[in-house]
Order: structure tokens, then C-alpha cells, then sequence
């Protein structure tokens, strides 16, 4: 038996622990998709104990914050929201999520908050309700005075080299200027442009943003689609100056419904009246600026993010309690693979598709998407067009593993650009070491079965190429 | 090597045997969810022989009874329909089943008899056609005249605690009063409510079972949704009166169309005069009839079954001889998620929402139900909205190894309510031992891997609790 | 550590080994679908370099040839298309691919060039950009001198016994007719009929076709959709004549939509006069094609063959350039299942299903066509309905894996009738060996685990019926 999580913790070969320890373990982390916040960053926050960190709470705008991942496993244990996002005092929540964790064999949290443990806090033994207490005591007296555990401490312990945070359109990106002015931060800090608001003229609130997009990109009140896109391509060009890197994009499913400009602007008038299109005029507006910005993208050698296959916010008595993003979603199957094909083709012919990483919620689609993906390569860089790392619901082991395996099966797995956190906590770096594990092991049994060879330079390019190096060459950064 | 099917069977590591041997192999067994008849039961019968057992044949009144999972396996291996529900005589097609297992590797059901041969009759030896003689003479004589191997002795040597069967809302319950009175039975038998004839308002023979049902609740023809509602409530109250636990859905797909119970009386006034509803229609009374049952299931704390994703009787020539369930099934892909998850939403806004297990055919859909019903997780009991155990053509030991997975990685694996037969056959229950040692291999694996401690207390906790306690706890089984 | 690919490559067992080496590997092969050319064979090609083997290039009329396969795992490298099937000197085409294999772990392609390497031309060692030079000029040199590595050599050292191409409907078989006439050949080469174009009436060119259908069967031009039908029947016995033993049909999904003739001659005169077809108008006419031409393989005994799931051509712009089959193509979801069911139950009834592989592309249907297959078996031959081989995209280990244990799982893996190359090159064969070794090393890992009993006859009849002797059997080849 293995111990647990000791420092062999999912290596399982000779081949898989050299080229961990020897390649991947010591490498920086390029976290180039997340969400945790600039301006904590600036501020260099600190904590006043782990459930803080962990479990979060309420903003004083009566918004939520912390990690819902944990918050579901509790539920999921029949504990009370009032012990969860509610006003029981913060050890009671500690040791609900300990006790919750025992049932929680084979979920990824279980191995999450303990290497968390372990890296940040330097606790050898998993949590349970009995250590529950000394686990709070030492966790909250290092969270408050360690030198090591602000913020930005946590980051550099972390090894992080460059981090994307997700940005709206028309963010100031305030924060991310003075952090910029930092000589001796250690680490990059660059926006993303994440214009989902602006796409998503079925929902409520559109036509507000888009005039306040208008407004921030010093233009008049937009009558047409193309007034939609010189005003992002405006916020664009104002991001790429503050250093941005990639977009993202949140859909349901991939769309791809060509239209005349006419045909989107009459979607797009009817929305700003504050009429509900519908899913048809819904899809000509989408497809007419997700084409634009993706063109746009492709000049400014910007990455195109797309995520999709998620249903938010399904519990409805709860949404009108907490609001979004408090751990209500779910996988949904959505039928995106032809679109997604059409809409990159229609991109290539003029020359004009953007880099691009696609990640779907639904591990059910993911041989569709290498194959896809297939299809659109080019010599612009190796793995131009990128699978994405198993995201979300599906960052688990064997969600990590059918993604290696279904990229190495039908695509380049030795050109993956990569892990990142996804994540809105500053202890989550451990996901790139559990990552990286995973990816060594996998690649570490295929040598030792005598499916790859065991020639050294090609296992010290794969390991270092996926753990740092396909990511920096990929995003362009110094 | 490992020896066939020995005492360590599926156990591969020295944690998985001692969660097995030490913990799960001696709990009884609650089987919660069956197909056995309970006036065999009270009858205490006696089979003829093992191919009548496994094979069955047809009953007096022409039906077909037996295992079509076994006649499946038949077919596919070219035997002639003579030989295997027909008129051959009983060796014959015991003998050309033994012929077919030689092909079936890998195939449960080469596991599934062995393993009862060996537990219910002492054959250490796995079937072939060479031994098939010895082996029918030996079965043949212990089923006639062992004390052990009637019906109950069978129950009993099985060490069942609890049986649900499946029963129709008509239905008299006679067969369990009786049992019910017999004070050293040793276990419970519970009936299961399972109302699809009053919610399969698009299929033949609806008018005439809504007028019986009506009848037996001792209520006039029922002229409206509301009516068969009434009907259906009293029913629930005479089943749950015999000590009812569960209810059962078998639907083709997860639908919700909300409508006015004028759009329902007018679709249900429609199928009563004998026309062919729409399937908007049919979506429409069915969403009004499954709602009103959820809600009364959530107030007599009767937990709701849901099975989904089947299309039956695919083999039209063959449904004309045979009938239904006799082995002419298939997986359906559906598109039930959304919808899944709007009417639980809805039942959820009025605190209405019963204790939910969710068996979809389709492993496809796994890992979407497991994060849709942890979006209505509450704290009346852990684990109050389950993912049901791999069923049908899912339970295969691949298709149990996707549903441990799926459920620990994206849920809580350890509050999960354990394994059923959904059987047939009174042999069946191997299969509850043959899950239980998946099961501690599963988790065995993990603590030897190190991603779980060896914490002895959690593994019992979890071996016992997946094996017994925790279905004990969810159906509230005295 | 395993050696890379040695002797008992992927044969992690005693029994595995045992299995493969004493009695699958020196089977024959029966290779009964692929795409290699009658008139090579005929010829007895010689190839200059091994970049012409597996690169190919193109051919006098603008048409490409070569493995798309490996086309896309360099354009995954971002090789420019100039050193793919462009002008690029050959050399410079098998260094960039010596240069992508290395990211191409996990990959079936690093697996099968160097078992060709391996195989054909002795090589030990693993294809590197370091000793690409000196493979360069050993194959080479083999290549144009080795009595043993003309086309025909190459056949006989893989020791295959049949060959069965795929041939279109108006084809003159004359490359057949002429390879019948010599008498030492060593091996079958018969004809597949592959009559897609006569079926795809929605697409260009399809009443061009027809015409041309007609003249060769020797018919008036064709007026409704039994003329078609006669003219394909008639050459369904040419081919027949000359040894056809199966058929293949490449849909894009399967339909069902059984119609009046009416209705399909309306379709077809549609389509005749130059008009698009609607797809309900397309699918009636397909239903009445493909179901006429299933009846018409029952009387013969020819199989049928079902290849569905596949979006071709997806890049345009590469489409204009490349045409055709050039590395563009991808996976598609379908809902195809309650088709398949619907249109195998109408033949069934009139017992007029014919023998039949089923092939979908998408691996999330495997489960759903195992089930539907089960449901038409039949004592005509073990196996009647067969779900056919991993196909391209899948064919890769974990492909061929979860095709093995879905077969195994939900139907008889032992009657399976085995793998084919679907190959465009004569060095695919190794591809054989590959599946020879994963089937031995699945029935010995579960022999191992004490799942399947350790009976040697057994083992042996398993190895060698899937290996070879029920291919034999299936398409009844002498």
C-alpha cells in the first residue's frame, strides 16, 4: 500500500516519478485561465482562517463568495445551508466539510484540500472531525500571521509565473494597472476579455449593458450590430494594451446561424426595445459577433476561449436566494459539434481563425471536439487549436485522464498547452501539481508498457512541454 | 493467477478483502427494488429444475416468464427460439445455455451463474457443456428436496431482510396482507407502487385501466386530471397502509410541460374517448400526473423511482409470439436533462420535492444526473437525491465500476444507497455479493493508491453503509 | 519496464501470451473491408521510399493519395502543408513526420508505423528525427529491391488469406477478374459493393450517376426508384459473379422513414431533374433503396455492412484544395438508434434482415448498438448481427478496448467475427497483429482476475474464432 498522498502520490512508475520530480515538479505555473481577483492581489489580502478561504460567505452586498465545489459535497452530506453559506459560525462550517469529506472517497476535493493542507500548511495527516480542531487552530494562526500566506505570498510559494484573471468588457482594469506598476510583484498579472453580456441578447439586462459598454468604449448608444462590435473591438484594443492574452466565452451550446446584417439588426433593435427574441434571432446576432470577435482575436494573436455544455442555476428557489454561481449547475448535452466545425471553417477560409482552446462540461462530446479540432491546424504554432484541460465537473481524475487520453488518442497529446485553475481561491495552485502527476503517470504507464519508448529527451520534452513550456509559446509570454 | 471465483473473488488488494470479508460480506440484504412474485412467496415454491429457474417458459395463460436476460445471451449465440422459450425440453436448452457462456467472456452473466451455482448448490466447478449433465442432476435433486431451496429457504439462506416488489396501483395486495400475518417469515416484503398505466396516456388499453383504477379506489369514472389524481392519492394510502416504501416510473424519457389542467382534462378527455393523443398532449398530462404523485410520495416519505432511456419490444415479429419483457429491449438516448432538472426544480419551490432515485439505461447520461441531483441535495436525509445503481443492461462490471466513479467524483459516493436485483429470479441475490465486492475493490484501490487513508473507521463506515445501512436509513426500514 | 514493442507487446499476461502466440498469431488474415486497389495488387506495385507508402503524394489527375491519418498528426505538429502532400522533397515529408510521431504518445499512429518499420523492414529501434536518415535509406533500399516488398509480397509475408475491396457499383471488376485468373496468387480478392452514390440523392451529382448506373446494368435511363433499384440488383449479381461476400454503405446517420413508392418516385424525379431534395424527401427514398438492397443481400448471402457517425470535409477551404478523403473529416453525434431498431424490425418481419456489421464513429453509441443488435439475432449463423471492429477514429487501444468490453458486456464477444484495416496502404496489415494482441491480453486479464475460468479449449476457441475463424464463417470464405 501506498502511503497516503506521500511525495510519490500518483506516480506509480519509475518513469512517471523521474519525469515528475526531475521535469515537472519545480516548473512555474502559467494559470491562464482563472478567476480570482486583481484587486486582492493589489491589496495582498489576508485571511482570518481556512473556512474563510475554503468556504467563503457573504459579500456585504449580499452577493456570495468561496468555493461552491465545496459547498455542494456538503449539501450533499444533508448539511444545512445555514452551516454552509449561512450565518453558523465559521469552525462549525470547518468541521461540517470534515465530516462531509469522509463520504467523499474518490471525489477530487477529498485530494484538493488535503495537498492544499499539506503544501500551504504543512499538515502531513488528512482532515477528519477528530484532528478537525488542531487542523482549525494551526491553519487560522498561520492564515493570520504567516508572512508566507497573504495573497501574494501564497502565489510565489506557488511558483506562479503568469496569471489571466476574467475580466468584463467594461472593467476599468483599474487593478490590473497598478499591479502592473509593481517592480517587484514576481509574477504577471494580465486581464481576459470575457464579453459574454454582450452576446447574450436573450437574457435580461442586455440593453443596459450594451449601452453601458457604449458609454465605457466613448461611443454613442448603439443602433446596430456593427456598433456592438466597433465598441468591443474598442475594449478589445484597451485590453490588449493592459497585456491581455485570451478571451473566453461561456455558451450553453456552440451556435452557428449565418444571417444578413439586416437579419441582426433587426434581432439586435428588438432586444434593445426589450422584446424577447428568439433562439433563432437569438443565434443570427451570436454568430455575427462571435465571428467578429474571433476575426478580431486572430489579429491581435489573442486566444479564443470557449466554454461550453454547462445548465446554470437549476435550483430556482435557491437562485432567488444566492444568486448565481453558488453551486446549482450541471452538465448539459448539447448537440455543438457540427456548428462548431462550421463556424471555424467559415473563420479559415478568409485566413482569419484565432488561435482557440474549446472545453464542453459534457465528457461525452470530447473525441467529437479532438476531431473537430483536427480539421483546423495549422503552422501558425503546434496545437493551434487546442483541446482544453477537463473542466470543471470534470477536473477529476479519471475526468483528466479521459481528456490525456482522448487527445493522445486522436490528436498530439505532447502539444497540450496545458492545466490551469479555473479557480476563484488562491490555494487551488495544488490542482497544477495534481495535474501534473496525472499527465506523468499517464504518459510514465505508456513507456512502461513498452508503448512509447524510453528515450529521455522525448519524456523531458513531453513533461516540461505540458507543465510550462507549450503554454508560454502558445500565449506569447515573456 | 487467481483462482475462478474464489473466496477473494474481484478483490484485488489486501484493504478490498478486509473491507469485504470484514464488513459487507455479512449484512443482510435490502432489496429494495425487485420483479419477484409475492404470492411465490407465501406459496413458498418449489422449482423443477435450473432451467426452469433461469429459463422459465411460458404460463398456463400463454405469457412468458423466465430470464430474458439469459435468453439474449442465447440468441447470440444462434440458438434456435425452440430451444430457448419454446417447447425443447428442459436439459436441451440447459445445455445449449451452458454451450453459449463458453462465448459470453466477460459477459456478467457468465459471472452471475457460476456465482450461483456456487452459493445455492456447493458447484465449485464453472459450467460447460461437459459437465452439464453431472451438474443438472445434482441442481435438479437439491431444488426438489433440499429444505433450503424453496422459495423462502432461498430468501432466508440469501439472508434478505427487506424485498419491494413491484406492484400495480390495482392491485389487491392480498399476496402481502397474508405474508404479513406470517409471524416468523424472517423478512419483510413491502409492495412498491408503480403507476405507469395511468400515466401512459399515449398507449393502448389507457381508458379502460383508468376506469379499473377508478373502480378499485372505489370512485365513480373519472372525468378529469384531478380525478385520476384522487384516484391514484388513495391508492398511495391503501399501498403505503401494507407498509409501501417506494414508487416506480418507467418512462421512455424525463419530460415537464407545465400546462393549465384545462390543456390536461382536454388531453385526458381525449385518450378516454379512444383517440391518439399528441405527444405534446400526452408531455402535458403526464408532467400534471408525475407532479401530483412527487408531491404526495414527498408528504408519506415514499421515495420516487425513475427509470429512463429504454425502448422496448424493438423486434416487432417477435413482440407479436412473445409479448413484452422477453428480451427484446435496447438503450435509448434521450434528451431528458433539462427537463429532469426543471421538475425537480419546480417540486423544490414548494418544499415538495420527494427522496429521488434516478436509473438511467443510458451510461451516457451518468455523470449529467449525478451533477443535476446535486443541485436539490437537502438536509432531511444525506443523500436524499440518489443515482440508482447500474441497471439492466448497465449492471456489468464495467457499467458498476462508471457508477461508483461517476457518483464519487462529481457526488458522494459513500452516502449512496446501495445495489438492488431488479430480478426475476429468487437466485439473483449474488448479485448483491458480487456488487459489494466491486465495491470494496473500488475504494480499496483508492486507499491503496493513496488518495484516501487507511483510516479504518471511514472504511467500514463505508463498506457497511453502501452494503446496508445507508438503504436502510433512506427507505426508514425498521 | 516492458521493452518497447518486443515480442510480447501489450501481452501483460501469461495467458495473454499464451493466447496470442499459440494460437492467434500465425492465423491468416481475413482483411474483409479496406480500400487498397485491386490494379496494384494486380500489378505488383513497387514503391520508391516509405514516404510514398505512408505519406503518398499525388496522382497525375490532381487527385490525392496516402494516409490521411498520419496528414493530420503533422498538421497537428504545424508542418506546413507543403511538407505534408504537397511538393516537398519526400525526405524532407518523412523527417517532419519522424518530428511529429515524438508528441504523438498515446497515439495508434506511433504503434503502427513502428510495427510496419518492425515488420516489414526489420527495424528494432523506435523512428526518431536522429536515425530517420538511416531508416530513410534502409527502407529505400528494401523498398525497390526486396523480392519480398512488391505489393504481392507484401500480402503474402502478412500471411492474408482474403482481401475484400470496395467497389462501386458501376465498377468493371476487370482488376478482379484478371487477379481470379492467376492461379499461384496465394490469396481471395473479392469485390465489396459500396453503392453510396446511387443512395445519396441529395447530394451532386447523383443523377449523373444514375444514369451512368443504368447504361453499365444495360437499362433505359431510369424513370422511378424500382428502376434503380433493378439496376442495382442486376449489379449485385455481377459482383456476386465475381465473388462478392459483402457490402458497405457510408450514411451519415441511420434513417427510417418508410414511404409509398409514390412518394419515393416523387423524391427521385425531383432529384433527376436537378432539384434539391428536402431531407424527408431524401430519407424516403433512402429508406426504400436501402431496404430493397437489404432484402437483396438476404438472398444472396452477402453481409451488410453499416458505416455511420462521420461529418466529412468539414474545412472548406481545404476541400477546395484537397478534395476528398485529405485528413478533414470528423466525428458526429447522431441520434441514429431508434432508426436502426425500426428499419432492422420491418426486414425481420418479413425475414428478410441480412447479415449485418454495424460501424458507428461515435463511441457514446457503442452500448446503445449492442443492445439493438441483440434484439435480431437469429440461428442463421452465431453472431448475425455483429457490431462491427473500433472504426477509424476509434480504432486506437482504449478504442478497440471499450468495443471489446461493450461487446462483451452486452452481447458475445466470443462470436465477434474480428478486426479488417479499412486501409489505404498495404503496409496496414500490422494492424492485425495490434488487435490480435489487445483481444488476447482483454480475455487474459479477465482469465487472471479469476472472471473467465483458465480452460485451455476455451481460451483456444475464443483466440482463434475471433482471430479468424469466425470471419471465415460469417462470410462464408473457403
Amino acid at each position: 500500500m501506498k502511503a497516503f498522498m506521500d511525495k510519490d502520490f500518483m506516480l506509480n512508475t519509475e518513469t512517471a516519478k523521474h519525469m515528475f520530480h526531475d521535469y515537472a515538479e519545480s516548473l512555474p505555473i502559467i494559470d491562464y485561465h482563472c478567476h480570482i481577483s486583481p484587486k486582492e492581489i493589489y491589496e495582498d489580502r489576508r485571511y482570518n482562517n481556512i473556512a474563510e478561504v475554503w468556504l467563503g460567505g457573504k459579500n456585504p452586498d449580499g452577493s456570495y463568495f468561496g468555493d461552491h465545489y465545496k459547498w455542494r459535497v456538503m449539501r450533499s452530506n444533508g448539511v444545512p445551508e445555514d452551516k454552509i453559506t449561512g450565518d453558523a459560525p465559521a469552525y462549525e462550517k470547518f468541521v461540517e466539510f470534515a465530516k462531509a469529506l469522509e463520504m467523499a472517497v474518490g471525489n477530487p476535493m477529498y485530494v484538493w484540500s488535503n495537498l492544499e493542507l499539506h503544501k500551504y500548511f504543512g499538515i502531513e495527516e488528512p482532515l477528519t472531525v477528530e484532528n478537525a480542531k488542531a487542523i482549525w487552530d494551526k491553519t487560522t494562526d498561520m492564515l493570520q500571521n504567516d508572512p508566507d500566506l497573504t495573497v501574494r505570498g501564497i502565489i510565489r510559494k506557488s511558483n506562479v509565473a503568469f496569471i489571466g484573471t476574467t475580466d468584463d468588457p467594461i472593467d476599468t482594469l483599474e487593478w490590473h494597472e497598478k499591479l502592473a506598476e509593481i517592480k517587484d510583484l514576481g509574477f504577471q498579472v494580465c486581464p481576459s476579455f470575457r464579453p459574454d453580456k454582450a452576446i447574450n441578447i436573450q437574457k435580461e439586462g442586455f440593453a443596459d449593458y450594451i449601452k453601458k459598454l457604449a458609454e465605457v468604449a466613448g461611443m454613442a448608444a448603439p443602433k446596430t450590430t456593427q456598433d456592438v462590435i466597433d465598441a468591443l473591438y474598442n475594449r478589445i484594443d484597451f485590453f490588449k494594451a493592459h497585456g491581455c492574452k485570451a478571451s473566453d466565452h461561456g455558451i450553453d451550446y456552440v451556435m452557428y446561424r449565418p444571417a444578413t446584417m439586416a437579419e441582426c439588426d433587426a434581432a439586435f433593435a428588438k432586444a434593445m426595445s426589450g422584446e424577447q427574441v428568439t433562439v433563432e434571432e437569438a443565434e443570427k446576432y451570436q454568430t455575427a459577433i462571435l465571428s467578429a470577435l474571433a476575426k478580431k482575436y486572430h489579429k491581435e494573436g489573442i486566444v479564443m476561449e470557449i466554454h461550453y455544455s454547462c445548465t446554470r442555476d437549476n435550483n430556482k428557489k435557491m437562485f432567488k436566494i444566492e444568486g448565481p454561481d453558488t453551486g446549482f449547475d450541471m452538465i448539459k448535452k448539447t448537440v455543438s459539434g457540427d456548428n462548431m466545425a462550421a463556424f471555424f471553417s467559415s473563420l479559415n477560409e478568409t485566413d482569419e481563425l484565432p488561435k482557440t482552446i474549446v472545453f464542453s462540461l459534457d465528457d461525452g462530446d470530447y473525441r467529437q471536439i479532438v476531431t473537430t479540432l483536427g480539421c483546423f491546424q495549422s503552422p501558425e504554432v503546434p496545437g493551434k487549436m487546442q483541446f482544453g484541460a477537463a473542466w470543471w465537473f470534470q477536473d477529476t481524475k479519471n475526468g483528466n485522464l479521459k481528456q490525456f487520453n482522448d487527445l493522445a488518442e486522436l490528436g498530439l497529446l505532447g502539444n497540450m498547452a496545458g492545466m490551469l485553475t479555473d479557480s476563484r481561491s488562491f490555494l487551488s495552485y495544488t490542482r497544477h501539481d495534481y495535474f501534473r502527476r496525472l499527465f506523468c503517470n499517464y504518459v510514465g504507464d505508456l513507456v512502461e508498457n513498452g508503448e512509447y519508448p524510453n528515450i529521455d529527451s522525448s519524456l523531458k520534452k513531453l513533461a516540461e512541454g505540458v507543465s510550462y513550456y507549450n503554454a508560454k509559446r502558445y500565449f506569447g509570454i515573456d
